[in-house]
């Protein structure tokens, strides 16, 4: 039986094509993918920013939702017919940084999706031990938020979020918006600093404190409301100098800032402020089993509703258009494609 | 009883002046002045750096100890005669920072001998909650050395050095080398990287391994010492663009880098790698009482021996001298200046 899958080809382009899925190997599983979300990195790809890594025929996409539908030798607890998401890392198990038990942060990771191919397509197969199984009556559709709700689990926990803390998240695309949302599920006092309108919208429509920092003094607002006291922890996720500049003349003293964003260019940083105020900065990257645990309970228990930022969900055919469409000017928050047969079945 | 105090007045100039010392007030103790060591932050008010903040009128020093000359009013627990030093620092108490338990870092923190006169003089008054006892018998010379000894003991607290670890110490100054005295005391695996000949030559007669980086590619060197995993802790003591692009580069996955410089230009820093290997940076500033506590511990029971880096050691009149020769090509390190007459005593 063939399936349907998207080869990013390189120049902003995608081809559908019709092929053999590959069999699960020793210790692999094969997925019906459900529905897949477009995410930042994936942009990133479609841009034409990563093609050295990606080369120009590969299926991207992580953020994904499934069914198990073949096991390969030696896989065991796990069932054909299994709600799935997969956590799409690889790790090598020797390096340093997996010796130190930093496997998600392997020195040579193989990210699922990137340095292999990912779900953009009708059957995935992955390392069986990437699977995390959902509890019964979980929507497919939510599940496929799994994947970025983790990366906000995972920041939210690096910042050690404590009820009644004064929280600052730079920058609400959809993982700020998780990390607020996390934050406030921890007991934060969030804010969320963001300039695109529809986003600052959609932020406050989820009942989040917005601040558009075009308009106003972000430092000053939060000094006023916190007695000159400045944001306990602040999540930089906008990857811009300004929302650097930001970060650390926000911050009270023994502040922490988590490194969420991806700064491509080296910025310039007020290291002065980092030594006067005892200010900490915490480098946060994908996240651990348990992020992604955390997720799952956190979207089965309703505690945080993650698809809330759902704007779009589109067949994976449409694969083009929704990629050009969020490489504008965004109004759309969080894009899903639907990926396969099982699809239907959520 | 007049007493001779320096009072730095602009313009790389100290005036020695014959003056009334100062009585103490209620809460005061007035201090017979043994030694004061010449501080970093001294050289930058004597090279007209902070002349903003500081005047052309003021006796700096802090490294000091002496001996309880007079009480004020409702003091309690000090005898007159009894060998102290004291921690620097007046807080307010009230401000967020105070709140928090960050008195050391309060938001109008007083550093006593720049925002009120110091103890390059005979006799110095203090508010009596400055002070730390000293044990019997130990030398009023190398109790000079508690103060920037309390330094380092913060930074490597900051910095959480555990048995075992490779620890990397960018820059070998005095704070440099005392931070690496007190991160092998935990167990430390300590490289120092200096680029002065002089302070390189000190370091590894203090036992310390050594790196020039005008000559070694420090990176490499620790890769290939630490099997691919870099520097678990590193300490950015350079102030230097230099330092802070080698800080990140050289880290481990989760390294922990301690930025005790005073960078009072902004660099640009590899935010990147901070996000790739999920890096840590921890501010740190001065000390807190447990700091002072624990460098009197390390000085007493000879487990640091901080008084080696003393190369000088003049009568308060030389300070003009003094000054001038550490600001040049330092062929010293520590410069001690004897303020009063129980200098003597030691």
């Amino acid at each position: 039986m063939t399936i349907t899958a998207a080869y990013y080809t390189g120049n902003k382009s995608f081809s559908i094509e019709t092929v053999e899925p590959q069999s699960p190997g020793p210790g692999e599983v094969q997925i019906d993918v459900a529905y897949c979300g477009i995410c930042g990195t994936d942009l990133h790809v479609y841009l034409g920013h990563m093609d050295q890594r990606i080369g120009n025929h590969r299926v991207i996409g992580h953020e994904m939702s499934g069914t198990i539908a073949a096991l390969g030798d030696g896989v065991t607890g796990l069932e054909i017919g299994d709600p799935v998401v997969v956590r799409p890392l690889d790790h090598c198990g020797v390096c340093p940084a997996c010796r130190r038990g930093h496997q998600h942060i392997c020195q040579k990771l193989k990210f699922l999706g990137l340095d292999t191919d990912g779900a953009f397509q009708g059957k995935w197969t992955v390392p069986a031990h990437t699977i995390h199984s959902l509890p019964e009556g979980m929507s497919l559709q939510h599940a496929s938020m799994i994947e970025p709700l983790a990366v906000a689990c995972h920041d939210v926990r690096r910042g050690r979020v404590r009820p009644g803390e004064d929280v600052l998240v730079i920058g609400g695309g959809p993982i700020g918006i998780l990390v607020a949302m996390v934050a406030q599920q921890k007991g934060g006092k969030v804010t969320v600093s963001e300039v695109n309108d529809f986003r600052l919208d959609m932020a406050a429509k989820l009942g989040m404190k917005t601040v558009n920092p075009k308009e106003t003094d972000v430092t000053a607002e939060v000094n006023a409301a916190t007695g000159d006291k400045g944001a306990d922890v602040i999540f930089e996720v906008s990857g811009t100098q300004a929302g650097v500049d930001l970060m650390s003349d926000v911050a009270a003293t023994r502040g922490r800032i988590v490194m969420v964003a991806i700064h491509a260019q080296k910025p310039t940083i007020d290291m002065f402020q980092f030594f006067w105020r005892e200010i900490e900065l915490f480098g946060a990257r994908v996240y651990e089993p348990e992020d992604y645990d955390e997720a799952i309970r956190l979207l089965a228990s309703g505690q945080v509703d993650a698809p809330a930022i759902v704007t779009d969900v589109r067949p994976l055919t449409d694969i083009g258009d929704a990629f050009a469409e969020l490489a504008g000017n965004p109004k759309s928050m969080k894009t899903l494609l639907q990926c396969g047969p099982a699809a239907g079945a959520s």
